[in-house]
């Protein structure tokens, strides 16, 4: 694999399209310049001459139908698992799974470890916005929190959003039910308090549904449960509200020849709205980079799952998040210490 | 008010586009027969004669900046407070606000009180889903939620929607992060749990966030706080989608072409998805009908909201609803009995 800028363990399981779709996905990538190291089945996929593309015979994997947890830390050999191990070897510097959320999740943090003082690793996602896509976190890691993770994943979406998106002092809203200190859950509301004190970070304060399609904030912050639930709404309202303008545009001959003179302009939009384009979910607060693709992905949104993996590793993601976490701890540190004192 | 088929008691404060626009809402309600009595300021709305609009001087009100709870027990004689009475006593079949949420859920609660065995009230709207709305709950009166209180708004939601809506047999779906019934925060699995067994109710399962602009259920149960980032979401992403469109229809001369081609047929989707079509939120669980309409409302919105008020008042959705939750407690307790047998 030498030559190749990143290398990226891939789980050559779990992409609904088939091996086929995963593996034209891995050889796009590689197409880059990036090294592929596939965990897949032992039946030819087609990759034997891919450069960039190496494949490892993997016959076990782990899927969806199964507690990850339990099968993660009994299935030593399944492909997630060896991808992981892979990237804690430091034969590929990121991994990638379009296969279980569940299992990515468990494979990764048991393979890769937490970052020193991160209590729970949380799910990030670029929400595609037209014009400015917003970092969205916890997409589903954690289903119930308490204020402190909340805290914790306004700072790893902070030092993610400016490490590996570039984007300078980014600002972070808290997702609730309204804009004053005092709305929502008790643990938001604490939550909201802690980041009010917080040094070290860009703290907008709270953001209601409407802000994230907005973009009013550059990092979103809630529990697992509220942010799966309205990434998904947030994907069905986009598809649906496209699939009316396209009904719309099959009403009668005018509207059709309108749709047609308008169609090239819109797709860009479409391509920004599509869930492949931002390549995946993030699991952000581990020692190592791990990507969760759409299992729906096509072969382009498996490719740009690789490549989003390849760009953390390739930008430091993970030791820039810990300095910025450790700088923001070190201050937090400070305030604990001025409050009791 | 005599000869009007039902009379409406209307909050004069609150309209964000101001007395005018209310006044204009209330004039356009009254026209389709309905009675509408203005509990609003005592300078001229400009409603002294029009036909089937009394207004009541009501020089008192409360804002959106004060405590809801408390504010509503000390002032007796604002406005909200007076339209809830005024449903009490008899005088209007149904009240509607366009202020405060809080206020209005807190005036309707003390005022019209619950209908035995609710133990809370939720606040429901249809979802402006192209095609096929969905009632969707709670929307923000309960952001924290028990089990039992989840299950209570599956058969709120579905009383409603067979008495109002028309819908025979409805679904209702649970709003949670995956299909299988362990997915989701403790009183969401347990609730999925009591609903399976529950007798009276077509439970359809967990549904996920990209089934609600789907339409895959008639009835999406959550908690309010879920509920209001929700919807809030929902008609954020539609601007958002419906904006980039207009952007994309200003690209360049031939999609600016195609973009008024196709404007006649897209006119009803941009109908179906203001949320002024729909009129508002409606609280569930009282012996009396409260519309809680948009702050933003424009004249029809406000008009829509009278009209959804009259609508349930008409149908009696307060004594249907309380029928078949006793239809269903009865179910409930049999099942119980079952269940220590």
């Amino acid at each position: 694999m030498s030559g190749r800028a990143v290398t990226v363990a891939l789980d050559g399981y779990g992409a609904e399209q088939g091996f086929e779709v995963l593996a034209e996905g891995a050889r796009l990538a590689a197409a880059d310049g990036l090294g592929v190291r596939v965990f897949g089945p032992e039946r030819p996929l087609g990759l034997e001459d891919a450069p960039g593309v190496d494949v490892v015979p993997t016959p076990e994997f782990i899927g969806n139908d199964v507690d990850p947890v339990p099968a993660v830390r009994a299935e030593k050999e399944a492909s997630v698992v060896r991808a992981a191990r892979d990237v804690a070897a430091g034969n590929a510097g990121a991994m990638v799974s379009c296969g279980s959320t569940g299992a990515t999740m468990a494979a990764a943090t048991f393979g890769l470890r937490r970052i020193q003082g991160v209590q729970r690793p949380a799910l990030a996602v670029q929400v595609p916005v037209p014009g400015k896509p917003v970092l969205f976190l916890d997409v589903g890691a954690n289903v119930e929190v308490r204020a402190q993770h909340l805290v914790q994943f306004a700072f790893l979406g902070a030092a993610f959003s400016a490490a590996v998106l570039g984007v300078s002092n980014p600002s972070v809203g808290l997702l609730t039910v309204g804009e004053e200190s005092g709305k929502g859950r008790a643990e938001v509301v604490e939550a909201h308090r802690l980041l009010g004190q917080a040094p070290g970070i860009d703290f907008a304060g709270n953001v209601e549904g409407r802000d994230l399609p907005a973009a009013a904030v550059d990092v979103v912050v809630t529990d697992g449960f509220t942010g799966n639930v309205s990434l998904k709404l947030l994907e069905g309202t986009a598809n649906t509200v496209a699939a009316a303008v396209g009904d719309a545009a099959r009403a009668n001959p005018i509207a059709a020849l309108g749709g047609l003179l308008l169609k090239p302009a819109l797709g860009g939009l479409r391509r920004e709205l599509h869930p492949d384009t931002t390549g995946g979910a993030i699991l952000l607060g581990l020692r190592g980079i791990a990507v969760v693709g759409h299992g729906s992905s096509g072969a382009e949104g498996i490719a740009n799952a690789i490549r989003l993996a390849a760009r953390c590793a390739e930008v430091d993601a993970v030791g820039r998040t810990a300095a910025l976490l450790a700088e923001g701890g070190a201050a937090r540190a400070a305030l604990a210490a001025e409050v009791d004192a």
